[in-house]
């Protein structure tokens, strides 16, 4: 039995019939949904037709950014994020992912949002307890620390997590985001019980002009899948392996070749290691 | 008496004579070098024209680009920066900065990479003892991870370092490398005693086209110079404080604007922290 699992954002422009067609079409037995087009489809519908299909739903994305200071902004932020959790178990998904998001407008202080982070997490746990869900941290590439994620390590993420329960609390391994760091492997195997989702795509050079879009198909760039695969293994994690890839190209490819082409690439570079 | 010094770097395309007079012009009592206009314009007139000038030479740039395997490539690399170290020497300044470099062609090992960093360091080390010149490893953001440095962090040039002698083998701090780092801060205290440069720019948003040349001015980005160069103050370091700016925009403006600019930022934004 696969552990694959497409994640929605791979095919982008999908609404939900057209991922889970996409998905079931290509033998792929796992999705990773986003909460925009399960909200245009509507969450009960979505929760069905996933079902119907016999797919396991392996995440939602995504929730957080609540970086910003006490007040009705972050107020908003953490009732959004109450929702997101309540639709995550609706859709019977483990896990939630979590962005921390960048830097409040006007502020350069990312210690301090750094912090609010913590915080936002710690008001949300009981929340996650109750639902049943894990929220997933994830670390972004530290070129989007400013704009979109100042949580931009594992280890980082790790730390954070580490201050709660871990059957509310994990951590996100993205290959993409965190391969370049000397200390990855290790920390991994330290994230052992905290994994709460690995995401596999790949880092493409040079950085496209638009830096979101720069990922590609396990094998189109630089990371080596193998040791990070065998450090996520090693350290216990026996969940979905999602490949999530943002990038214009395939965003503009048919859903069938993207959902085929990652379940091929998943079979070449990631499977062999687990 | 000023601790600034103006990077050649910041004024791309000037030669040295012109970078001299720009940076005389402007009151900036230093200046850091690049090998390139300085083998163009001659080693020996470079070394006369700064010291007729009256000016520190504070480092030069740069050598490194060591993480190919074994052969007549490596050699020659290494060659090329023993060349670099007498040119470090015979101008004066204390410090080579190293840039570690990428990915070798069809690799995808990092953790391979890295190692020859560290090998090359210590081939070089005698060299720079004897030459009385201080390596200066450098850690470049996390995006140039595959083409450009494998040395991504602060604390991964630092364990780096600490493998060799300190007189001979050291650590730049540049704010646009480092500034996103959760660690950063504690790194820079534990840096003490390593410190052999600290390099101030913005990081400015969105990243440039081409990533290389998404530097700004101190002042026109995200960076809280504030709470870094505080750090680097507290680490002991008494060296000069060099701006480095790669960025289209500003290579196109005259030397005179971009020294003058550079300096004030530095009156603005650094010095009230030291």
């Amino acid at each position: 039995m696969s552990r694959f699992s497409l994640n929605q954002a791979s095919i982008k422009y999908a609404t939900v019939p057209e991922a889970i067609a996409a998905t079931v079409g290509s033998g792929i037995p796992a999705i990773g949904l986003w909460r925009e087009p399960v909200g245009e489809f509507g969450l009960e519908a979505s929760a069905a037709a996933v079902r119907d299909a016999g797919l396991r739903v392996s995440s939602l994305c995504r929730a957080g950014f609540f970086t910003v200071p006490e007040g009705p902004a972050r107020r908003a932020s953490l009732d959004d994020n109450r929702r997101a959790i309540e639709e995550t178990a609706a859709l019977g998904a483990p896990t939630l992912v979590l962005v921390a998001g960048g830097l409040p407008e006007g502020s350069r202080d990312l210690v301090g949002a750094r912090e609010r982070v913590r915080d936002a997490i710690g008001e949300l746990e009981p929340h996650a307890l109750a639902a049943g869900v894990s929220l997933a941290i994830e670390a972004l590439h530290p070129m989007y620390v400013t704009d979109r994620a100042v949580v931009s390590t594992l280890g980082q993420a790790l730390d954070l997590a580490e201050q709660f329960d871990a059957r509310a609390v994990g951590v996100v391994v993205d290959t993409f985001h965190v391969f370049w760091d000397p200390a990855v492997l290790p920390t991994i195997a330290r994230a052992a019980g905290r994994i709460a989702s690995y995401q596999v795509c790949d880092w493409n050079m040079p950085i496209a002009a638009d830096p979101l879009l720069s990922r590609g198909y396990p094998g189109d760039g630089f990371i080596d899948f193998e040791s990070i695969t065998r450090a996520v293994v090693d350290a216990g994690y026996e969940g979905d392996i999602e490949c999530e890839i943002f990038n214009q190209e395939i965003w503009d490819t048919d859903y069938a070749t993207v959902a085929a082409t990652t379940m091929a690439r998943y079979r070449e570079r990631i499977e062999p290691h687990l």
